[in-house]
């Protein structure tokens, strides 16, 4: 102990560089087949295209009559009727001769010689047959144009065009697309599987009633797999890991091969039982950076080691439970939106105006706030959630946005209420 | 057939007037007992409090020694040292006196009589036992005042504060809040099960291969199922059912026996095979709306039914895909957040540019847009997502927000590319 090094060896890297170290040692995994139906919020790995047209037949847009358009105003004989059936044969007919017309409903097929609809609206019955189950005759009010209230054949999806472009995150409307198209087994990328566990021989279970002496519950763990899943992510629960480095050499070799990314909070400031750097160099691996010009996070680590079962890495966040859900936000999520194929990787930045005056820091500073918008105003309104401690999991609470201030300077010092800065968004609005 | 109404009995029913009759006739569900893991985007029904205080004894925010701030600068006896360990006792002795230090590890524990911690960066050690083990006596450098790199106890929560509130829609940061102050089983609101089908004879699985004639495949079950789960709604998959009334009077009543809420698409226009509105009545609902005056979504119905299991909601959404998605965003996604007892039930609505010149509807109108913001600009433009028939589901693909349009008026017809107007923010941006 005595020996230790009385400052970290580790340079302090800037915040731009560190995200360049992230993405630039981390690479989409490989793809797999799956059913359209589990493969939401995956990354497709291929272009997919329509077999066939949609509609597959021209269709009524309306409930109403088809007729020939020229037909119209007019008296017309309705010789049958169109409905939404997979065993339509369209009408007692196949042909619409002139002076005719047939009966359809809302996406119903058109018989063939039809080439417009008038709606049900802008007709009047003339006649029916003696038990009123049929209509004879029909006066349409309106003139229509041919093409009036038709879905031509591949109106809306053509044959051979793509519906959804390879590189797109598939969301529910994405996944309706390959149903509707019928491309029911698609190659995605495969989503990367996150082992997380906590060290410090502090912690105990979130379940622990009374603490003991020098305890602290573990609200770590749960804050980031969540977060992870949030997203899509699938997580490992490996629990609580103590200040030990055999213990932790273990949790590092078991989570590495079980997993694609390990994430971990604590143990990598410079105390004499923070045994996670030199434990990942123990291991094998290469840390990228150590130490990053950031507050929050000022201890984060990026490491990766190459495995017979492909490059991993590892994510040692800063135990204190800000630090480690900002720095989970700011590294490892665009991290694993890059491994699973994603190009979007950084969350949205938007322009906000503060609520309150903000004293900048030295370092560039991540505060958490809630946007709120106004009527009438474009720019939302930033409020803080107040004291930034990283320790105080309760500025966290309702924070969607993490505002990103420059570090201060000789002419800047504060930022006033009502200035704009820029903002991160972190969560839904 | 014949004698079937010309024109539809519902009353053209107003945006305002149908989501006012959505929200007056939700109600939230009972409240259930959860563990906190499982508590996720659930509602709070309960304030929580912490039972104690974090930190629950003055802990150390630094690498470095604990001191009494009096004897700084100056050199210092190194007595102990506390780290963070659940069997922690702080030092050798209980009790730092005058002239004494202990090395403390970040979050570690201070000693009774230390009320500042001096950076290991500002110090130099002097000397050390013979076998190098042991620090001996240390050099404080600066000048360090109480309280300095110290958390007190309760600094981050107080014992008895609210750490998060009833009404509150837990996140993972607070989820991680109630890890954090040991309040593991929690009061939330049971959140709706969702029951959902597709209605319509033409509609086959996607799996299928290659259409019959008449044939389409369905893809509203799917991204309506999807959209759901995504906001952490439960589902229930109850197939396609055709236009049969027998058929879709067993899945009314099958639906609304097994789920809280019922969606389906298609079967609510004035078509002769249009049978929900009819059933919804003969099974005892009552149809609170059966039109809405907007764009797409026109004949959408809601109606609701009282049960011995309580009341239940039946969302009758018309077939086309994009009316489908867009109807489920505005009116049952809001439903559902009042049943599972939260208070922001509507989108976040935010000012956005135009991309492109916009022709208004005679009706309210919807278009599907993605935002984008620009360096500097903080209001974003909203790009088209291609032409907007209600059909195109083509028109939902990247959609992030909803355009929420003006009725065309006299004065105006067309709203212009660089305007100003309301959206909806429909996804994560
Ligand atoms: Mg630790
Ligand atoms: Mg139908």
């Amino acid at each position: 102990v005595a020996r230790r090094q009385r400052t970290s060896s580790y340079p302090m890297t800037s915040m731009d560089k560190a995200y360049g170290l992230v993405l630039n040692n981390s690479f989409p995994l490989p793809y797999i087949i799956k059913s359209y139906k589990d493969a939401f919020s995956h990354v497709l790995a291929e272009d997919v295209r329509a077999k066939g047209p949609l509609p597959p037949f021209p269709a009524s847009v309306m409930d109403g009559y088809a007729v020939i358009a020229a037909d119209t105003p007019g008296d017309l004989d309705v010789v049958g009727s169109s409905v939404c059936d997979r065993s339509n044969n369209t009408s007692r007919g196949n042909y619409l001769a002139p002076g005719q017309t047939i009966r359809v409903t809302t996406g119903a097929p058109l018989p063939l010689g039809a080439d417009a609809v008038v709606p049900v609206e802008d007709t009047v019955l003339l006649s029916e047959s003696d038990d009123g189950e049929t209509e004879l005759w029909v006066r349409i009010l309106k003139s229509v144009t041919s093409g009036q209230d038709v879905r031509p054949i591949g109106n809306d999806i053509k044959t051979g065009e793509i519906v959804v472009k390879s590189g797109t995150r598939l969301g529910p409307s994405e996944i309706g697309l390959l149903a509707c198209v019928g491309v029911t087994s698609v190659h995605v990328f495969k989503m990367p599987v996150v082992a997380v566990f906590s060290t410090g021989s502090e912690l105990c279970d979130p379940d622990t009633q009374d603490l003991g002496p020098g305890e602290i519950r573990d609200s770590n763990r749960v804050a980031l797999m969540l977060s992870l899943q949030q997203q899509g992510f699938s997580t490992l629960d490996m629990g609580i890991v103590p200040d030990e480095p055999q213990k932790l050499k273990d949790a590092l070799l078991g989570a590495c091969e079980r997993a694609d990314v390990v994430v971990t909070s604590g143990g990598v400031s410079m105390g004499e039982k923070d045994f996670l750097k030199p434990l990942l160099i123990n291991i094998g691996a290469t840390i990228h950076f150590g130490r990053v010009l950031m507050k929050p996070g000022k201890p984060t680590t990026f490491a990766t080691i190459d495995t017979q079962n492909g490059k991993k890495s590892f994510f040692a966040l800063p135990g204190n439970p800000v630090s480690a859900i900002v720095t989970l936000n700011l590294f490892v999520l665009p991290a694993l939106r890059k491994l699973s194929g994603g190009s979007d990787l950084r969350p949205t930045i938007i322009k906000v105006k503060l609520s309150s005056d903000v004293r900048l820091d030295p370092r560039p500073e991540y505060q958490r706030v809630h946007l709120r918008w106004e009527p009438k105003d474009p720019t939302p309104w930033a409020d803080s959630t107040g004291r930034q401690m990283s320790s105080r999991l309760l500025s966290m609470r309702k924070a969607n946005a993490l505002l990103m201030l420059p570090p201060k300077s000789d002419d800047c010092h504060t930022i006033k209420r009502g200035d704009i800065v820029d903002a991160m968004v972190i969560d839904r609005l």
